[in-house]
């Protein structure tokens, strides 16, 4: 015989059992009735897109590194998909002339990035995007701003256990290009920024000296990075579109009573490169899980991969794993999720098969879920045992002197209750119960 | 600048567009209430998994012409998966200890196939696959036969549309070895039978007679071809194990009213080698279409990949191309399948934009959805266009007067009727309409 293979997913990737998919499907159907409340159409792209299209964004050695890619047989270089990002931008570019903005969009797609597993981060997961399209200045900004505060306050979360820390991409480039006068691109200070969390401080200041940084230099952005955001507008050019945004944005947040969840945080970068305005990221608060969960922004060039014509857009993605372990953390999950009432028909030799399943297409046409036991053992304690563990809450009993005189004999398995009924009648008698 | 990227998908995948979204989750949604109706639990399994798992059990070559398959960083070779059934079998071998039989799984999962892009058939597809696990004899068989008649109802389809041909893999055999007495593997003559539709008669016969048949033998299985069922059954050997089981599930289905959706077949064989049993294919009836749409069957063997013991089962994979395009040709799909009543805020620059955000969240806390223009221009008629063609049925109108004196005009754009209300009871008054 031959070896036998593993049963085991392959390593990074999950296998999603009743009880995780019930999770699963009630978080992201919350998820999607929400985005529908506020008038987001789904949307979904294909699983697999043109290598180039992760390439042309990102750096090709960077996608290299994480994306799954390969050719195939018409030598046709493809990846799986990392992102959804890059999709939505060639669904709009490929519709251009027959969409109208704004455009809202979201969708709930599965994703696989060549990661080392660890807690938060799997190889496939699982991402909610949404993004809004064709708005130029910040109405789209605080709508997204919004949503996302919004969407965690629908689940639960409150001020207490979130933070969305804002900053913003022109601004950045302001502090460096008119603040300390570097000519380095700022982006590539910017990437020692995002990564500072991560190394130590020697390794930072070593990244940021090699970014063309002199040690003066250096000493000011730390002094900037700790300004609050009023303190760094004042020494911002007047005519800063960035801080103008900004402005725009904590203002409209005040008037909508969102203050209190938001931060500005200079240190928001955002590693992508795409991102040109509006950067944020939302924070976990609490102490033993501090983290950015999730994050987005506002790009103006994506659609430009594609078509000579530009469209703004500004969007997020988040991750069900870390979604998930927010949700845990703070105990926003309720007892039994997705799980609903069940019927089980118990099975006897004397009586026909079929008999059952007709007895389970009466209970199952008043809208009940109703299955029939179906196993090898007739014994009717092995069929409770079976309906206790697979969480069925009745069991139907139709024996052979049943049978005969048209009644069957429902059984509530959480109150150790039984009623006796006329077949004819059962089900409406449970329903009235 | 860089060369543009085609906008286009790539080959045999599709970009799910707002309004395709709305149909595949409107049948998808009704295919899970209906699959939970039946105590179905639905799971998910991981995109990738490893090549071994599919070359084990349909031979790796036909793997490799349809499969996507590559190697990762760490030399794992492995597969995008190409349909359900193998996911599975590992799924159960994986908690062989902790599940109870009869385990009663669906998923619906996007899959790769390496095909010619053709009608009703695609590279990227959605597949809904339904598995009934550890029942031994016919009680699983006529349960699944039952869910798939019992769910082409559920979409309005009746006996006119379509049909379940039903053969046993066991009875098959029992022909070719105990009435043709050749000792050929059944398997490579069902091969032959499996695509006698798609070559010409010469090439069936010169297949054949590879197979090992003669002339003789194959004007007699011909013969038997054209049989009815009890007309082979008086042929077959007494103790015949697949006309027994064929036997059983045409006299429950006769019980359940459901003959005359079926139809016994000998040249149903499915393609697939695990399949052991009962086999079937439900073919769609219309004239211009007639194919078969899905199938399905039993498998005793697939556990037995991963772990010394053996557990069967019996399921079925229904594609969402062929799907979709049977419900269209028998006109199953309810017009505006999907959508619900929208409102949109109008926006005019004399009021602060955040007011007309305060004003959406009133409507959408009372569940409704609704979406703030948001675009640039501020004229009436652009907006009102903008509603109309997005299919928003109502427009909420709060210029500065109204602002000033707390009320709203809410427009119905489908009747051409408006109201004034105050801003107060707004909500209220419409929902009472």
């Amino acid at each position: 015989m031959a070896q036998l293979l593993p049963a085991r997913p392959y390593v990074g990737t999950r296998d999603f059992y009743p009880e995780d998919m019930r999770l699963r499907n009630w978080y992201f159907n919350k998820i999607r009735k929400f985005a529908a409340s506020f008038c987001y159409e789904e949307v979904q792209g294909p699983l697999l897109e043109s290598f180039d299209l992760f390439a042309a964004k990102s750096g090709e050695e960077l996608v290299k590194e994480q994306v799954y890619h390969f050719y195939d047989k018409g030598n046709r270089h493809l990846a799986i998909r990392p992102e959804m990002t890059p999709t939505v931008a060639r669904m709009v570019a490929g519709r251009l002339n027959d969409l109208r903005v704004p455009i809202r969009w979201f969708s709930i797609a599965n994703f696989m990035r060549y990661e080392r597993p660890q807690k938060g981060r799997l190889r496939e997961f699982y991402q909610l995007n949404v993004d809004i399209l064709g708005v130029e200045g910040t109405r789209a900004d605080i709508e997204v701003i919004d949503f996302i505060i919004s969407l965690l306050n629908d689940f639960g979360a409150d001020s207490s256990m979130f933070r969305v820390k804002i900053s913003n991409r022109r601004l950045f480039n302001d502090v460096i290009n008119d603040i300390l006068k570097v000519d380095t691109d700022a982006m590539i200070i910017s990437k020692a920024i995002d990564k500072k969390a991560k190394i130590s401080p020697e390794k930072y200041t070593a990244w940021l000296k090699e970014s063309g940084l002199s040690d003066e230099r250096i000493g000011e952005l730390d002094e900037i990075m700790s300004m609050g955001f009023k303190e760094l507008k004042k020494i911002l050019p007047a005519d800063s579109r960035g801080a103008e945004e900004l402005s725009q944005l904590f203002d409209d947040a005040e008037k909508l009573g969102l203050s209190q969840y938001l931060e500005f945080d200079l240190a928001v970068v955002r590693g992508l490169e795409y991102y040109t305005g509006t950067v944020f990221e939302v924070y976990d608060l609490s102490p033993e899980n501090k983290r950015a969960l999730f994050g987005g922004g506002r790009y103006d060039n994506l659609i430009g991969l594609f078509k000579k014509e530009a469209m703004t857009g500004i969007g997020f993605g988040m991750g069900d794993v870390i979604f998930q372990d927010f949700l845990q953390t703070h105990g926003l999950i309720p007892e039994g999720v997705g799980a609903e009432e069940k019927l089980l028909v118990a099975v006897f030799p004397e009586v026909p098969y079929a008999e059952y399943l007709k007895l389970s297409k009466e209970w199952r046409a008043v809208g009940l879920r109703c299955a029939v036991y179906a196993g090898a053992s007739s014994r009717i304690k092995k069929q409770i045992q079976f309906a206790e563990k697979e969480n069925y809450r009745y069991l139907i009993i139709m024996g052979g002197d049943e049978f005969a005189n048209g009644t069957v004999t429902v059984k509530d398995l959480q109150n150790s209750e039984q009623w006796l009924w006329e077949r004819k009648t059962a089900v409406q008698n449970l329903i009235k119960k």
